[in-house]
């Protein structure tokens, strides 16, 4: 509290969230969405969808494709789909265990690399995957939001499979 | 970034997001959520459910009800539910321009409280609704991604209904 008064100070704003926070944040959905993809029917994973909707693997594998190369941009402003992180449309793997292994890997793969973002990063106005153009800070937010969005349709598609989802709040 | 330097040096640690940002951010997605309130043809926004789920007017009551008494909570840590804000439980008004109209109003009353918010509150911890306890900051992030979340699952609601929801990431 003493440094974010002394910050405000200093730029007549109070800054509220920390880099760190914000990456305990994240992690705490990746944790929730994990548990989402476990919850889901093998088969329903791959299969089930409503309105025409992607399946949950589809939207599991948006996920897991705008994170991967995604952290990597916004660490190092390199926004190419390649190895060994994924391309967006990369189909989701056979079985619900291999996805789970990639989103684990993703996971650690965002640990390691957020703690060499440069500070002023954040703060730098860059396109995103060479098309989005907002505040690094910004576009980590919308991966967060992005995630938590399609987190929300599975819980739909779990009610109508008749499973219940695990709490929005738990993120254990 | 001379500001976050700044705040860096002297924390060891970096804060990216200011209270300004964060209250951008809120307003964005309430602009996006009132779009979704408007994209649902009248009668299904009070009927329309998938699953047992409750309607899409009471998860709108839901977001009302949260976010009004909540960011008077925020600010000047009152939690208790009543008049001019809303009781969680609060049923809709019984027409959706009348559900606009007030999500408007507390949209007004977001705007001017937030101001009123003491720097150091937000790393204040409490518990919010004399319930959840966490930083204040992390209240606020919780009622963003509530609304997200209830959100996304209008989405599913309008899919099914044929219905195509508003961009994503159309915020204005």
């Amino acid at each position: 509290m003493e440094t974010n008064n002394t910050a405000q100070e200093i730029t007549a704003t109070t800054y509220i969230i920390s880099a760190d926070a914000l990456l305990e944040h994240w992690q705490g959905h990746r944790r929730l969405s994990r548990k989402v993809i476990e919850a889901f029917p093998e088969d329903q994973f791959y299969t089930f969808s409503i309105g025409g909707m992607r399946t949950y693997a589809e939207l599991t594998m948006e996920m897991i494709g705008l994170a991967a190369p995604g952290i990597r941009g916004i660490a190092f402003g390199d926004w190419t789909f390649s190895e060994p992180v994924l391309d967006y449309s990369t189909p989701a793997p056979a079985t619900k265990p291999e996805v789970l292994n990639l989103w684990d890997l993703i996971t650690e793969y965002i640990n390691n690399v957020w703690p060499q973002i440069p500070p002023q990063r954040f703060q730098e106005v860059e396109a995103a995957f060479g098309m989005y153009e907002d505040k690094i800070v910004g576009t980590v937010q919308y991966l967060i939001d992005n995630e938590i969005h399609h987190r929300a349709q599975g819980y739909v598609y779990l009610r109508a499979l008749g499973v219940e989802p695990p709490a929005f709040w738990d993120r254990q």
